[in-house]
């Protein structure tokens, strides 16, 4: 089972390894999360397991799911499963996002390999991302925590809303930091945000605790998704490659160009609206926007703007007791940000 | 009337120069608002005139309202006065602010002079506040601009909320940064972003202008804020001398407290916990409190997290079109920087 955390793409050695403490640690729980996600994709409607397998067995990282088992061992959580429940409603939830965001962006492929909605069509990606939902809410209640679930479903709304927020963003080169920043906390940070929290939750943590994963998880994905901006276009190191330029073809403005776009001169301006509004962005112009990207900082400084956040992680958990667990989350962060680097 | 722009306790000569071209381009514009602003300060009730005087003539910066003469000018805003009555509703959303904080802090001394209710006593303090907020309405609506109205009676009410959070925060170490940071977005970034916003409101600007400013803006109050809150234990050189240590004896939980508590040991949070909670702050405590800042970079570290705000800031004004009003208020944020280097 530990085939299911890959390296990701772009991470150098030492990022590879940052990961596995974690891993390590919660080893055992996360085998019991992927039997829980194996049985709860079980359907009399035979298409629903297989358009779910499809992404669920592609390699992903379990990293939400892995916040929420560590987070509440970290706190003293001890007998009983609801941890487990818990980090696989977080690992559905993200599940069902990635169907819907698939269909939503008309994307071709996910983590190497087509696309659910290539295979078996827009319709059941959006019915098997609700059913997906549906069952994280099930082993939410099965769980028991209201609290839990108030934390969790609040999520959902907000991820949902910061989906149709993004929607008003899409090829908008006016959209500044801010309001980018805005977008991802809700598409992305929220739901790191809430699997860090519940596990202190259902471990009876005090409330300080609580909100301190919450920060914890908070500023880990928004980190997480300025270092995926980043290397979207090869990391600090602008290295082309492989798996380069998706967004730069879909037209999505990310952080690396809003930087680039409003530290430019009117001409290379003009140049992200051909490419990115009206969709002039063959390989050529993939370069020339590579090379603005370096021309102003706009990779390396995304990375900067990482770091601010996972330093900010860091001193949430700072009062947290010394222990393997808080040592692991803590190399996440490092993690996160050499993945760029 | 140039005397109303003092150098701020702390700033070096590099910090002095750099508000001054900002001052020089609305020196006019601010003429007509520090009219204004003793105008609307009069009543037939005789100590509204003196207590509102008396804090209005200390010496403040008049640093928010000059962003809404800047901004209105750098947007193309030509014809009325629409810019000063909002630049002086801004002043006196502040002053009622500062009167009102006065009171709820228990405050004895507010720039460098006995504050207003130590001479006349809390409640005339809080109901001049009361009236000056009126006052700021009243001006507001004679502006005319319902879009502007929206963004200052917001932003008056969040500051509300803010000073109401900070009664939770408030001598209580379990504050991380990320609940920190929601009390001064709230209490003094608000007023940055609506001071900035109105201007090209105004000048009807485009929205992604607008958004720009009220960006600017509020990433510049949350930087003017920490960067206070550094200067309060004598910048990140940790100087000691006058007006060091104010919010130490008054158990204030600011960001250079907050990172030293979460990176400390459980001995030295023992310290902070006697010192903020149960105020045993006499000088030598304060030492104390200085060594540990130092120890754990919380100055340098709390200016460093300030750069990525004016950062921020910096590149919501890049797509602008070159001006001296945008040079002047790009280097406001420097100024802001330099006043804790």
């Amino acid at each position: 089972m530990s085939g299911v955390v890959v390296p990701i793409e772009g991470g150098n050695r030492s990022a590879r390894s940052s990961v596995e403490p974690l891993f390590n640690l919660v080893s055992a729980d996360l085998e019991q999360v992927n039997r829980l996600v194996l049985e709860k994709c079980g359907s009399q409607v035979e298409m629903i397991p297989e358009v779910a397998r499809h992404l669920i067995d592609s390699g992903g990282k379990r990293l939400r799911p892995m916040l929420t088992l560590a987070a509440a061992r970290m706190c003293g959580y001890k007998n009983g499963e609801n941890h487990v429940l818990l980090a696989a409603s977080v690992e559905f939830m993200h599940t069902a996002t990635l169907l819907h965001d698939d269909v939503v962006d008309e994307s071709d492929m996910r983590r190497g390999k087509l696309a659910a909605r290539m295979l078996w069509g827009n319709q059941a990606s959006v019915l098997v991302g609700d059913f997906l939902l549906g069952q994280a809410f099930r082993m939410m209640v099965d769980a028991g925590s209201l609290a839990a679930l108030d934390v969790l479903s609040h999520a959902a709304t907000v991820i949902a809303e910061g989906e149709v927020l993004q929607l008003s963003t899409a090829k908008n080169l006016d959209t500044n930091e801010d309001e980018y920043l805005a977008v991802i906390r809700a598409k992305t940070a929220a739901l790191f945000a809430a699997a860090a929290e519940v596990g202190p939750i259902i471990a009876n943590a005090p409330r300080s605790t609580v909100s301190a994963f919450r920060s914890y998880g908070a500023n880990l994905g928004l980190a997480f998704q300025l270092i995926d901006d980043a290397l979207d276009y090869g990391g600090s190191s602008a290295a082309l490659g492989k798996n380069v330029g998706d967004d730069f073809r879909e037209g999505k403005v990310t952080l690396p160009v809003v930087l680039a776009y409003r530290r430019g001169t009117d001409g290379e301006r003009e140049f992200w609206r051909s490419a990115i509004t009206d969709g002039q962005n063959d390989d050529s112009r993939l370069l020339e926007a590579h090379a603005l990207l370096k021309k102003y900082d706009a990779l390396t400084d995304t990375v900067a703007r990482a770091r601010h956040y996972t330093e900010m992680a860091r001193d949430a958990l700072g009062p947290m007791k010394s222990s393997d667990h808080k040592d692991a989350l803590v190399e996440v962060l490092e993690f996160c940000i050499n993945r760029a680097a």
